[in-house]
This record gives C-alpha cells, structure tokens and sequence, in this order.
C-alpha cells in the first residue's frame, strides 16, 4: 500500500496534480482551495460548511459551490493534491456527523464521565480513552491560567509517540489528581510507554487539564482526586466502541458555567468526503459567552444550519432572567466571592493517520472553534486548551524507547487532506460548545443559580440540537458510586 | 528609587554610557561585553570564571583582564549600560561563592528533601520553597521524555505571576502525585494564587518535573506520592533560611544515576560583583556521564579551579570496576531490564527582580551548565527540565488575577546585568552537577551496583569539592518517618 502511486497517503505519489484516485466531486469538494493564481469564485455560501447542512442526504448536500470550487481546481495552476480519497470513484457523500455525532464516531475512542453531584459538590472529571496501542497526540494551550500535567511529554520533538487517555477535570489544579488515578488504572492493564522487558513495565503518560469550577456546587473543597479519575477511567472502559456520550451536567461539564448559563460537555463530529472522521468533546466553562448578549443568539450553531435568533421579547426577558440569577449567585455565594477564573477544555480528535506535528497543528486550528464559539476567550482568566488525538489507521506506534518513532514515519496524509481535517476540526469545536449549553441543565443550589441556555431560551433547536441523530443517554451510569 | 537616573535599575537612565554608580572596576569586570565596533582583546583567561577562583580573596581576584575590559568598554563607542552595581564604589569581589554554596543563599529559599531508602526502595522528592509571596518562575523543557505537571502556567504569557514552591521527584510519571501533597500542605498555609476575598482561597500552582528512577532499589513500584510530597515540603518549612543543604543520595537524588555511577542532589552558588546571588540545585541521572570516559576526568569542576584528571592507571583502574558494576547490576536486574530512561532536573534561582520572560531565559541558558557538566545530554531518553527562581527584591507580586502582573513592571535588570546572571546561572549549574557527583555514596543494592565517582577514583578534590564553603548537614533529619 506504501507504494502505491494511487494511493493518496503516499508521499511518493503525485502531488502537482489531483490525485486520479480522488473523485472530481471529492478534489471539488468545498474544501478544495483555490488554486495558487485563480481568483476564488463567489459561491453565495458562508463558509466551508454553513450552507451545507450535515444531516441531509448526500444528494441534497452538493450544492453548485461545489462544482464551481471542482472546476476552480482543475483550472488553476499548480494545483495541491486533493484530499485523501479512501472511497473509491463516484459522487462522495458532504461532510455529514458520524453516526453518533459524537467523539466516538472515531473509531476506538471511549469516553467516561465521573461526577459528584451531591449535596454542595457540583464537579467532575471526563476521561478520553484511546484505543490498545494509544492514539498520536498533541496539545496547545492558549488560555491564559492554564492547570496542566504531562503537556511537555506531547510536544512533537520528544519521545513519546502515544498516549492512552487524555484527562479533562474540574477542580482547578487539586483536580491534576485525577489523572493519577487513570495512570494507575492504565499500569494495571500494562497500558503505557514500555520502559523494559516486561509488558507490566510501562509508565502510562496521562496528559490532563483542569478547568476552574471550586465552590460551584457551594463546597469549596469538592475536588476530583485520584479516585474519580478511576471512575471516569473504568466508565469509559466498561463502554463499548461507537457508544453514545452523554452531554450536558457530566464529567468535568458538571460545574461547568458559561457566561452566567450552564456550561458542560459537549460532543459532535464530522465525516468528511474521504471517509476520514474528525471529532470534538468540550467542556464549556468559559469567562466568556457562547451566545450574543445584545441577541441571544448562539455564537455557534449545534448543526451546519444557522444558529436560531431568538424572538427580541424572549431576549428580553430572558436577559432579565439571567440578570437575576447573576446577582442571586453572587448574593448566595457571597462568603466565597466569585471566582473569576474558568477555562473551556478540549479533546479533537481524527481516525487519520496524522503525525505528531500535524496533530499539533490539528490542536492549534481547533482553537479557532473556540474562537468563533465563544466571546471573549483565550483570556488570562482562562486556561483554554486542546489536546488532539489521532487514532491512525496504522501499525501501533512503536511502544519502546529508542524505536523508530515519528523519524521513519512518511508523510501519510497530503496537505489538502490536512487542510479538510483542520477546518473540520474548528467546525466540530464550534458545534460541540452549541450542544454542551443546548445539553446543559439549569442548577440552581448552594453554589448559586446557573439557568440553561435552554431555561432562558426554550427548545429553539428542537430536532436540530443533536445534529440529527440519535439523543444522548442518561448519564447517569456514569457516577462513581 | 524609581526615577533615580543613577539607579542602574531604572530604564529611564543612560543607556548610552556607563552608569555613574556603576563603579569603574564593576563596569570592568570580566563579564562586561565588548563594546559593538570594538575587537575583543586577549585576556589570556580561559572563560568568564574559569580563571577566577570564585574563593579566593577579593585581591587575588582581580586579574588583568578586568582592567583590560574596563578599559575596553570606556573606549568603545555606544557602550551598553554597565552590570548593575548595587554595592558602592571601590573594588568589587570577584564572584564567589555564598556562604552555603547552595541554592539556600538565595534569600528565602528553603529545600526540603524525603526519600524512601530502605528495603527495595531507593526514590524521593525535593521541594525547593519560596519565600512568602513567592517567587517569579519558569521553566525551559529541554529533555525529550520530560514528565511535568504546571508547567504551561509559567509560560511568561500566563497569568500566574508568582509560585510557592518547585518539585523535583524520582518516581517517573507516577512521581508527579507528590506535587499533590505539596499543593494540600501550600493550601492549609493560605500559599498560592488568590482567587476569591478569602485567605483560604488560594490555588497552589506547583511546578514539578519527574526523573526515571523505576526499579533503582529493586521495587518497581517504590514511587514518591503526595505523602512523600507533604513530607519533603514540611522538612523544608521546618529549616531555617540560609540553612545548609544536603546533597547526595537524598530527596530526588535518592535514585539517581549517571553514566553508570551513584548520581544525586548537587548544589552551588555564586555571589556577583554586584552583590546579586545566583545559584542551582541539581538532581543528575543521566543517560550520559557526568567524567570522560577516556580519562575519568568531571567534564564540570565543583568549583573555579580546573576539574582534576585523575592518574591514568588510577583510571584504568576505577574503568575496570564501573565496567564489573554496569554488568553485575545488569544481571541483578535482569528480571527488570535496564530501562534507558532517566532525565536531570534543575532549579535555578536568584535574588535579582527579574520579570517571567528574564527568568526564562535564565532557565534556558542554565541547560549550558548541564551540555558542559554531562555527555551526552537532553536526549530522547532524557527529561531534562530546569525552573528558574527570582526571589525578586520587590514587592509581592500581585496574586489576584486581573492585577497588574508584569505588564506594569519595567525593565528592572539591565542586559549586562541579565548577562552576568545568565552566565552565572550556567555556571552554578555546572558545578552543581560535579558536587552531586562528589557528593553520592555509592549503593549496591538489590537494582544494581552504583558506585560512587570517590569509590573508583577516591578523594581527588579533598578541600575543594564543596568550594571552600561549610560541608553539608546529614540527610537523615529529612527522613519522612
């Protein structure tokens, strides 16, 4: 396969002319740039995939901006290759979710939750777990108050080439804790990078981030430790491939808080014309807001549509509603004051068979989601980060310290190809923050009073909130105890 | 002191000439640049210390090279500002060592160790703590298997303007738990970020890197957790500023290794002429050597004078017995394997006011001590990682978030300044690393034979291999039981 001139991986293949193994409808896909000297064509759509909404059928979903970005493209001159075409010739379905709209729609990847949600405990810890073999991984950190471990170890340069399970939690920095608790689950199914001869002899590298929710349940002290990342571990374990991952109040969403409305997590995914799936979970907490103030609008829509406005009465009152139970937190959380700390986490994640550096870079645009889901972000009072995972439909990376690593790897996926997975990855970014507040559930206890974007706005979504497919399960198999 | 013009801190003073309080023999010193357009002039000095015993007397000190680079600076043209001369006029010291010759001569700081060392453990943690307030921190990851938590906080960029304490562990990945305990001991004390109205809440942002010391003792899993954390900041608080610090086989040097022989903790200082303390903390366990293996010669010298080379049949001879250790603690382990992890931490401190950015360049060029100490380095299968300390003669920084952090501050440490920092900071590094090696006993244990360097090549620097400073207290009062 490595050495097959038709096969779009193949860096020894062609790569100043399309592909031939790409169908014109792929190479002319909206992704397609423009080429190098052509002037880009007006399409009357807004963007790569606002016009374009993922759940229709693929007949519906080739509008005529497709054509004309083919034509620009087999026009221009010096034209990159076209995106990796994995299916054979004939029309390509649009970039659509995957089957569970879902971070899981990767192959491999398992998500578990593991929450308090008792008393004045309001928090939580969401683990990611790769595949046997691990996943490629890389991370960029924007905010500003980042609480971090193990992010040095996924700078391409170094040694690891693959990670087990990526941690997001709350608990600010005490919450760093919980990812002892994967590495020591991880150890005990001698997942990890083999250090010695033995399959027991592996140190699991466990990259985590933590988001700021203390005292959001009214317990100051309520904090994931070692413990619940084991819970959220064995969740995800105890899961089967492909399953669905309960959104909203979960994880390390549960004292989620976004803009003064209930953050949380949040899941979507896209499969592109080739076949490669990129997909997004995120923990929305966030100093910013996911919808405008002036409208009540969400930043970002759940799907490809455009976000629903909603009526200015219902605004109205909803901002005054939100006002309300503004100044009633800060009233009922008084004697712990209101932090003003926060940060939104992210894991992006692809079935593509990514370097470490293109994950890297993969991690980077996916900021951009967060960008357009959410204003302000990036703050000094946010950590703001994204790890990526790529799952690599390849061997398993070599485990052992001194192998060949990334150095021998080749370049397996074209630029162009790369191009669609970075702009797919910010889109699934974007609607996964949508979906975390459309998930979210209003709470309103001794922490203080957090309506749902739901509870202010209605269901504005209806069918829409999910992408179209099938609704989320409870979570509530997911509590530790 | 701010609007001095004779302040050689205040940036709104002359840049283009000398200072007027920086004295001729301080601008003169053998730090101070060649002026731009001008030719550097022979000193016959083989480096910025290595031809000035650091403990000699401030007469014998002052060699002709200083007068010929004082010269050399008022001669050329656009002479940059001077090294901040803190001290009046007269003759300055030559840069020698404080009266510890250790990271404890940077004001405030204090360093605790906690080791396991009994039956088949051989590991431990070191926590260098700062003074109330904290201290300025950064961190520069040069190793290519680092294991780190909180480092993205340090990035100059962020938020967080000031760290209570700096952990160095054993344990690998697992040992980054300790930081937890040390993290639950800075909460109770009220230590850390302020992020609400109340003393108590506080976020303990505590940098930590882990070196590879599994299987040293014979148990795999003998890793440092929180309770070893806690221990080793507590044995820190519990000492006096300025106290001495053990080194050797203690704290995080508990199970360290380099080239084949006992590595451990080392430490060394260097007071500037202008009255600045610079100083290092090192934790050696290395995949590389810390002596030439053709000669036994320490590539670092423990202090100014040149390393010595040890007689060449005594060398035959101690290269013999290294070589009958190597394969005996291979066969003594041959159920574990020899994994070819291993990794150097650092900490790098001063009591100049240097802002986060200044810091981290401190942190960069104190990896030079560690390119001229060990051979090879900051491999793949090193974690290299140093963290830079400024103590800061200056008001706390701001802890709530949204204060003025550094954006306010101005430029407080001239570049000729910085420069001798710098230099210094490679310096202490490096001879830090040799005193480590000076400082190690030798084990033979049920993970191998480590023998001391003074076990093959004996007491071959007697008086000097503390620099002329006190010798250090024993380790066992740090003792976590």
């Amino acid at each position: 396969m490595a050495t097959d001139p038709a096969d779009p991986r193949n860096p020894t293949g062609p790569r100043t002319s399309p592909d031939p193994a790409v169908s014109p409808s792929a190479a002319g896909e909206a992704h397609a740039p423009t080429p190098r000297g052509a002037q880009p064509r007006p399409t009357g759509t807004g963007g790569v995939f606002a016009s374009t909404p993922p759940h229709r059928t693929s007949a519906s979903a080739a509008p005529a901006s497709s054509t004309t970005s083919a034509s620009s493209a087999s026009d221009g001159p010096e034209p990159e290759a076209g995106p990796a075409g994995l299916a054979g010739p004939g029309p390509l379905p649009a970039p659509h979710p995957g089957p569970r709209d879902a971070l899981t729609d990767v192959a491999g990847l398992r998500v578990g939750h593991a929450q308090w949600q008792d008393g004045r405990r309001l928090t939580g810890t969401t683990v990611v777990l790769a595949p046997d073999g691990g996943a490629t991984a890389a991370v960029d950190v924007r905010g500003g108050g980042p609480g971090t471990r193990e992010t040095d170890a996924l700078d391409p340069r170094n040694l690891v080439p693959a990670v087990d399970a990526v941690v997001l939690t709350g608990g600010s920095a005490f919450g760093l804790d919980a990812a002892s608790g994967v590495a020591g689950w991880l150890e005990e199914q001698g997942r990890g990078v083999r250090v010695g001869p033995h399959p027991w002899q592996v140190v699991p590298v466990v990259p985590a981030a933590a988001l700021f929710d203390l005292g959001r349940g009214g317990d100051w002290k309520a904090r994931p430790d070692a413990s619940l990342g084991r819970a959220a571990v064995e969740a995800a374990a105890a899961r089967q491939p492909g399953h669905l991952v309960p959104q909203g109040n979960v994880g390390a969403g549960s004292g989620a808080v976004a803009g003064g409305v209930k953050g949380g997590i949040g899941t979507a995914s896209l499969v592109l014309p080739s076949g490669v799936t990129v997909a997004a979970l995120v923990a929305v907490n966030a100093s910013g807001s996911a919808f405008a103030p002036e409208s009540g609008r969400l930043y970002a829509s759940p799907d490809a549509d455009e976000a629903v406005s909603p009526d200015p009465d219902l605004h109205a009152g909803a901002a005054r509603r939100l006002a309300a139970a503004v100044e009633e937190s800060a009233a009922r959380v008084a004697s712990l004051g209101a932090p003003p700390l926060n940060t939104t986490l992210v894991v992006v994640a692809t079935d593509a068979d990514l370097q470490r550096a293109q994950a890297q870079k993969l991690a980077g645009t996916a900021h951009d989601g967060l960008a357009r889901a959410l204003r302000p972000v990036h703050l000094l009072t946010d950590g703001d980060t994204v790890f990526a995972l790529a799952t690599a439909q390849r061997p398993p990376a070599p485990s052992s310290p001194g192998g060949p690593g990334d150095a021998a790897a080749a370049l397996q996926v074209p630029v162009q190809a790369l191009n669609g997975i970075l702009a797919a990855g910010a889109e699934v970014v974007g609607r996964a923050v949508a979906k975390a507040l459309l998930a979210a559930r209003g709470v309103d206890g001794p922490g203080g009073v957090f309506p749902s974007y739901e509870d202010l706005y209605g269901d504005l979504y209806g069918t829409r909130r999910n992408g179209g497919v099938p609704a989320d399960e409870p979570p509530t198999g997911d509590a530790p105890d």
